[in-house]
């Protein structure tokens, strides 16, 4: 095993590029075996394996500096950087990351998490680095998919404009999460695209036409241009940018990668490679199916099939994706829209039915919020169906071109709260505090899959503005039938139970009814009576009910959110303008970014367990 | 005077192109003569004239939808869509907004304020449209300054791929506010690029060389294709996008714009017409100088003088631009980045002295922030100068890109409050609400324009993590001298007043300490007891002098942010849970969108003027 003798990129160097090549599949084996075991983003690292090793084998990292896209494709790039050994303890709590992290490894030069970051962040260190003077090579990876983002072209058009030293590598597997949308992954996997090619011919043929010319050698020249030409794209659009373009180059081939490589070292100026990579390369299963092995639970290696849990609930995505079908086939005016996550939002069923009435824009959160905007200008309903985490993109979106008009856009927020094994770049735990400030918006959290469809039903007939739905990752809470909400109106909330004395009164936001109830359970036995308020509306709140609450001893609050600016801050406030004097507590997540971790631990060691809220409360009560 | 008997787009219709261009003139001029009496957008609109003619002559307004960008190129637009009358009234408060308003206009059709979004917008009407199968046509017109914002960028690209019958003008002026920066600007403005021209004249060559032929006519083939491929561009990157190209034209050639306009109404599919306008059009001094008649106050029309006000005091965007200056004389690892804003943050002066240390990304604030982490992660000391409002188009970047990795990025958030005429677009009220939600995030106000100084040298200084720094648009206060602040630390406050006795504490922040300082006088007259308390950190905030105000009577909180999420959430959560029952209130923004108007006029409008708040102060003391 050469992989037994390679810990850091040194080792690389010792290597020829044929034992590179066996490195390359003892690599990519390490990662399906341990994958297998851990779960993770198989199918896009097993495509990035010898584009890290060549990278590692010309740079001098870490002082010359890699900067991942997304990260979710640094596998190898963590084992060949020190960190082989912990690759078991991938996504486990204390174990290693998913994601490039910096407290991890001074191989890992940008945390990242979310998609088109690293064309800015890699110009900010070339930048840094002209001004102190040093010398060390920048190097931004980002995938075809990643290029659909604002960001990305952002930071493209204005590394072409400054016009330092950067090379940007474009990882192009034509996919994101699934397939790759957009105008201009479509042109990447295009020799020579349609217009350009059709301009060209149509040029020379026009300008041969023109000329008085012996036809025969006329006619030679132009078939050899035109067919030249097929040859010419695609680096025309880079080039436009001001980048010089190297590519398309077979991105499994190390010897082609290593020459490129330690040719652009000596250039300067902005420089793009095109590198056309498999995703989920080498692992047939991934192969044939990037798409579910883009991010994947634990799997048998051999079949390829995913290792389902023994007790198989319906999760929150799914009984989504099912209700907005069913509300599809009853009206014609809705709509749905996500971006780059048909399959992770559940929204792929409805988009097998509808084709034409789901859009997938890729990448792109803050064009799917305006473009919603637009449709519902127009007298159709859009839901919109973004994760918590990514729907921070389309903030001045969500502001400036929905709620400022007041349109009725449907924002179905997944992923909200703990999310788990893919850590701090993605905790949904931010959405209850940047939405409660906008004007207009209308916040639900569903505490169960009954009431996630109900709330659906209700924000479809709802025109009096924007509306989001908020619901957590994972399996979707089925709560006793008899603490079923009978009716759902802006602004109500849901006494779920009522106790018979006035020591507790519990606000539950969403998943936390779910903790809740355990709570109640827990108290009776020490004798504390406990009232459940099933706070469904976020915003607007109930302040009648509030004010019925002046009575209790204490009155807590549970959600999934950071405390600043969280619900629990709108009760107290309330409370302190109002008067009420009830000793008061807001569980919600602290003022740090959560780790990685299960959603389990996570919200026990951060005090949302109904262990740790119980025995806060009895603390308050005694 | 025709512009007499032009009241809506019907009114056009009966004009030659004759008339109409005489139209122009005098539309022109009535812009110029009101504009110089109430301020405003005064160069971009001037630019659009004949555009906007010509759009309403062939379009059918206001069932096909014409989509600004920004808007703030509209006035002709306003005034041949029934606005005519109503024009000397804009920006004004109760009058005509400065931007399109769906509230005031059906050929209004979709509030805007901020750049990029008209390409999202126009594409989501346009689906609709198609779902609804009727037949009106779109038309996005979005300047090429607008075009370095991702949004745009995701709205092209989506559009592209979607395929949909759209019409996008780019109306090129090679300016934003100030001269548009950016590849893509840079690539508009040139008839045909280097690297593609270079790469076909190349390719021609080496075919014709490869040929054995006569000397003499293949050499006169190249030799036409070269010229002929000059004027190949600049459409290429468009139709590499998926759009039909058309242009570029004069933009001031009226007949030229209606031809095209009416071929273009019979095509199909997404096309692109690119149009070269002058900013400033037609009025000499804002030609010369289209920055500064970008947004402009009151101007003698004659020389073209700005008019100024008699009391003449700095804004806070000189004081932290000079500030900025002296900061970069001293250390050298000191950068500032901005975003199409030199002259409005201030700027302006540091990039004359420091070119290289001073960045303008052009609109593309996400890059902006991103690549201020790239710089701060090499030692670099990046200050991101943005306004308020756009800085929530970085909302992902600054939680993901910056605080996630708690690298020191100073973010100076100029036109933090109310920002006055501009209105609901621009209002600045939401900084607080969604930064304080930010882990690692620390938020100063600074009162005053001595304490802006002094809190920039201590931001400076500041290496555990991200600070910003709001301060208000306009006037920056002068407090008097004894109220100055001795040292700044982090999380402390400063008690500017102590009242003999304990009847009220103000807990201000920022510009707000200027209207506690009224209050206290205001309330003296009525013996009444006033301790102010200079709350310069909103976050983190001081505890140990909260604690301490557990003794007052009434304690208030003075933001200019929405109360939802503020500060004075924050003082009353922790109030709660410390069992501080104090009679509280929070004087800040209410939950709607703040319209447009004077600063003195909203601000008493909606609470926040130190006569209202005196008066309710009253009412809680007695």
């Amino acid at each position: 095993m050469l992989l037994e003798k390679v810990n850091y990129p040194s080792d690389l160097k010792k290597l020829s590029v044929k034992e590179l090549e066996i490195l390359a599949d003892e690599v990519r084996e390490y990662i399906i075996r341990n994958v297998s075991k851990t779960g993770g983003h198989l199918a896009s690292s097993l495509g990035a394996v010898e584009l890290t090793i060549a990278l590692h084998y010309v740079f001098e990292t870490p002082e010359d500096k890699l900067v991942w896209d997304v990260g979710h494709q640094t596998y190898a790039h963590k084992i060949i950087t020190g960190r082989k050994d912990r690759f078991p303890t991938l996504r486990q709590y204390g174990g290693l990351s998913g994601f490039p992290k910096r407290e991890e490894s001074p191989y890992d030069t940008f945390n990242v998490g979310h998609a088109g970051t690293s064309i800015s962040a890699a110009l900010g260190m070339a930048l840094g680095r002209d001004l102190t003077n040093s010398s060390d090579h920048v190097v931004a990876i980002i995938g075809d998919g990643s290029l659909s983002c604002g960001i990305a072209y952002e930071g493209l058009d204005n590394a072409g404009y400054i016009d330092t030293d950067l090379v940007v590598v474009v990882n192009d597997n034509n996919m994101s999460i699934s397939p790759s949308l957009g105008s201009l992954s479509a042109y990447l996997s295009k020799k020579m695209s349609g217009p350009i090619y059709n301009r060209l011919r149509d040029e020379v043929e026009k300008v041969i036409e023109s000329l008085p010319l012996p036809k025969e050698p006329t006619l030679k020249i132009a078939r050899k241009l035109e067919e030249s030409f097929k040859f010419f794209s695609p680096g025309l659009l880079f080039e436009e940018l001001g980048f010089k373009y190297f590519g398309p180059l077979n991105g499994h081939k190390l010897e082609d990668l290593i020459k490129i490589f330690e040719n652009v070292k000596k250039l300067r100026g902005p420089i793009l490679i095109h590198v056309v990579t498999k995703k989920g390369k080498g692992y047939k299963p991934a192969e044939d199916n990037p798409s579910l092995f883009h991010g994947i639970g634990k799997f048998d290696v051999e079949s390829g099939e995913p290792i389902k849990s023994k007790t198989v609930k319906k999760n929150c995505s799914s009984v989504f994706g099912d209700k907005v079908v069913e509300i599809m086939r009853k009206r014609d005016d809705v709509v749905a829209i996500t971006a780059a996550m048909l399959l992770g939002t559940g929204l792929q069923k409805a988009k097998n039915e509808f084709p034409d009435r789901v859009y997938d824009v890729g990448i792109a959160e803050q064009h799917a919020v305006t473009m919603a905007g637009g449709l519902s200008i127009k007298g159709i309903k859009p839901i919109v169906a973004i994760y918590s985490t990514f729907l921070q993109r389309a903030y001045d979106q969500i502001i400036h071109d929905i709620a400022l008009q007041n349109l009725p856009v449907i924002f179905a927020i997944d992923r909200a709260g703990i999310v788990g094994d893919d850590g701090e770049t993605h905790q949904g735990v931010f959405d209850i505090s940047y939405l409660r400030a906008v004007p207009n918006m209308t916040i639900i959290a569903p505490k169960d899959s009954y009431e996630l469809e109900k709330v659906l039903e209700f924000a479809v007939d709802y025109n009096d503005g924007p509306v989001a739905v908020r619901y957590p990752r994972g399996t979707c809470a089925t709560i006793d039938e008899r603490y079923r909400i009978e009716k759902i109106e802006i602004g109500k909330w849901q006494t779920l139970k009522k106790a018979e004395n006035d020591d507790v009164a519990i606000l539950a936001v969403g998943n936390c009814n779910e903790v809740a109830l355990k709570v109640e359970e827990e108290l009776a036995k020490s004798n504390v009576g406990v009232t459940i308020v099933n706070a469904l509306f976020v915003k607007p709140m109930d302040y009648e009910l509030l004010r019925n609450l002046s009575k209790y001893k204490v009155v807590v609050t549970i959600e999934e959110n950071v405390k600043l600016g969280g619900f629990g801050e709108a009760v107290a406030s309330f409370f302190m303008e109002e008067g009420i004097g009830v000793k008061f507590r807001s569980f919600a997540l602290p003022d740090i970014f959560i780790e990685h971790g299960s959603q389990e631990i996570l919200r026990d060691k951060y005090g949302l367990s109904a262990r740790k809220i119980s025995e806060y409360i009895l603390h308050l009560t005694s």
